[in-house]
């Protein structure tokens, strides 16, 4: 049994001393595997092309949160994404920088700053703010907890609408009442094919007039052109983007420029190394045992 | 017995709605004074010129958190500064903000951002940075409990060291190795003699290299050509600030437009018309019970 590692030389360097002090098979990368049926498991972020090549891959991990642009995997091969506190706690950082950003106006604050012009708006309590989360899986669950303990009014939004402790939770049949209580809303949702382009025009106008959008899902969930135009109705009055359609966004792209829209270049969570180790050595002790896999993706679901 | 207020006619209305369902006597603009002798308290941000014009003037109201701008008052006068929940969270929301933007790049990333660029950098874990706050108040404590729970080390300053739970607070004796282990530095103090042009030179050089500073204390504790020469060595890395020097800064002060510098035009507390209210009443009641007045300040301590 070993794990071949698709990464990058300091990644490598990381893992194979967890690995070996864990007393586990570690390759560190592709140019280094002289028997191909020994690799039992693949870590990557995107899988090399041929995984053909391994005849006996259990399982292939990927080493972030979400996996919607895995191809398919031969099969009988497992897919696992890492679980991992620290990529959690860090898109839940992000998400609550952000919803504290729109909910104090700090796109407005930009735009007279870039003019020298000191202009002070009324400030308001969070506890007067609505933040609806969609997504109400570990991050969301997070970034509800924190954003609860910040005073705002926090709801969530999950396909089945399963309950969650402190929270109020609207299933798919009540979308419209979610939107429709949303002065911030948050998409913390994988991609699927349910959630490509969701946010279109008319998902975007159930939205309260001045809403404001921060998006941690995935680009293709927002249609890009749709946010120009809620911006410029005045449904929304700004947006924070971690994710955007396409990826890079080209660098002459309106959402650079405009002042509604703050970008971050897809960095809500970045997998520590070490965090990501330990996953795959748990993937591997799961398989081993005969024990669940931990992160196992259903694939027909999407996460 | 009688509140004058010497503010705007919106928060008049407010106030006046609140102290008439309170059964307390209440004047909403000097033009209203018929008989000086019954103005006993006085609430405002910045009082009228006249104060001896009220012989039986007990307590002046400062209808904010900070009294550094006040002048002497006639003797016998007490000041009060307005202790509201509400100040206390906006604060510690645009604190938390600040600390976020700084910890994850934001700066940098605008500055991507107005040329088109995508270009990601790792993410760093909020347990793996210390943020160090000066001014262990209310705001203070409120804003450790809240960067504490979002994973950050946190530190405390104040001039005492007085112990608080769950913060190492470090006492003025101290300064240097408070100051050596702020990767975030947080500003939350009063502007009192001590503390004015405190940010100098010399003490930027104490900041661990390439930290962030967050300012929400008062715009004259930092000198804004220190700032600058502290960016240009790479001392600091960018800052935050609601507060500057002076204030309003001037349109073309080199400030506003540096990437490495984000500014809100002293936004970040708004006294809710009605949490002002509250305060007063409670101000007239003590007056009247004989009890301690809230907020009062000590003024040789200058909070």
């Amino acid at each position: 049994m070993a794990l071949l590692l698709h990464s990058t030389p300091e990644r490598g360097a990381v893992w194979g001393r967890i690995f070996a002090d864990a007393g586990e098979g570690f390759i560190a990368d592709e140019a280094g595997v002289t028997d191909p049926a020994l690799v039992t498991h693949l870590a990557c972020w995107t899988p090399p092309a041929d995984l053909a090549r391994y005849p006996n891959l259990r399982t292939v991990i990927c080493v972030g949160a979400g996996t919607d642009h895995f191809p398919p995997l031969p099969p009988g091969v497992a897919l696992s994404r890492t679980l991992a506190p620290g990529i959690e706690a860090m898109v839940r950082d992000w998400v609550v920088m952000a919803v504290l950003a729109l909910h104090r106006d700090l796109p407005a604050y930009l735009e007279d700053a870039a003019r020298g012009a000191w202009q002070p708006r009324p400030a308001r309590l969070a506890r007067s703010r609505r933040v609806g989360i969609m997504g109400m899986g570990r991050i969301g669950r997070l970034a509800a907890e924190s954003l609860g303990a910040l005073g705002f009014s926090v709801a969530g939004y999950s396909r089945s609408g399963a309950p969650v402790e402190g929270v109020a939770v609207f299933g798919a049949d009540r979308l419209d009442d979610f939107l429709a209580g949303a002065d911030i809303l948050v998409c913390l949702l994988p991609l699927t094919d349910r959630t490509r382009r969701m946010m279109n025009d008319a998902f975007l106008a159930r939205l309260p007039a001045g809403a404001g959008l921060v998006q941690a899902g995935r680009g293709a969930q927002l249609d890009m052109d749709a946010l120009r135009r809620a911006l410029d109705s005045g449904r929304l009055s700004a947006a924070m983007l971690d994710v955007t359609d396409p990826e890079p966004l080209p660098a002459d792209h309106w959402a650079w420029t405009d002042p509604r829209v703050l970008i971050t270049p897809h960095v809500a969570a970045h997998t520590d190394a070490a965090e990501g180790a330990r996953h795959a050595l748990a993937v591997i002790r799961a398989d081993r045992d005969g024990q669940p896999v931990p992160g196992l993706v259903d694939r027909s679901r999407g996460y």
